[in-house]
């Protein structure tokens, strides 16, 4: 498939009033912003290359957080950097889905 | 593949400060909530179905107001609601992706 970006990345960042989980109170909008950060540095933003979207609720609270990498649609429940930049390195970058965080 | 959604749409609703182009101020917010309120009301909502997604800046300002559907990456701008009507109608529910909105 000829895509716009070779890989199109979601971060839910919706936020829920607590007792309720939520991807944002869990710290997605400051990894999101460290993905974006990450790729920019990389220099692999951009048409034909990736790009990272910050997404409203992507119906998946009680996994969360989540985002979900299109076109191919896999989805993963990260915890911290380290969990980035596994996703970036592996995935990202050399096409290999980091099995541990799958959903 | 094997989408947890058979159809993500991800409707950037992006505001820039005027005089830039951004497709909140083209009406993408109220779009979004049409195109999610119809989807809904016909049952297509959910795992394994349509999830009506808003989006940050999609990238593509100039071209909006944009909405892209994955996993297949279809890209739309879209002006009103029976521009939506016909995505959904066409595409979400008949999988034949609507020419003349295509970018």
């Amino acid at each position: 498939m000829d895509s716009y970006f070779k890989h199109h990345v979601f971060f839910c960042c919706n936020q829920r009033p607590a007792p309720d989980q939520s991807c944002a109170a869990l710290g997605a909008n400051e990894l999101q912003a460290y993905a974006k950060q990450r790729i920019n540095a990389l220099g692999l933003n951009g048409k034909g290359s990736i790009r990272i979207n910050k997404a409203g609720c992507l119906g998946r609270c009680d996994e969360g957080p989540v985002l979900v990498v299109y076109p191919e649609g896999v989805w993963y429940r990260f915890v911290d950097e380290s969990d980035i930049d596994e996703i970036i390195s592996e995935h990202l970058q050399n096409g290999r889905p980091v099995e541990r965080l799958k959903l």
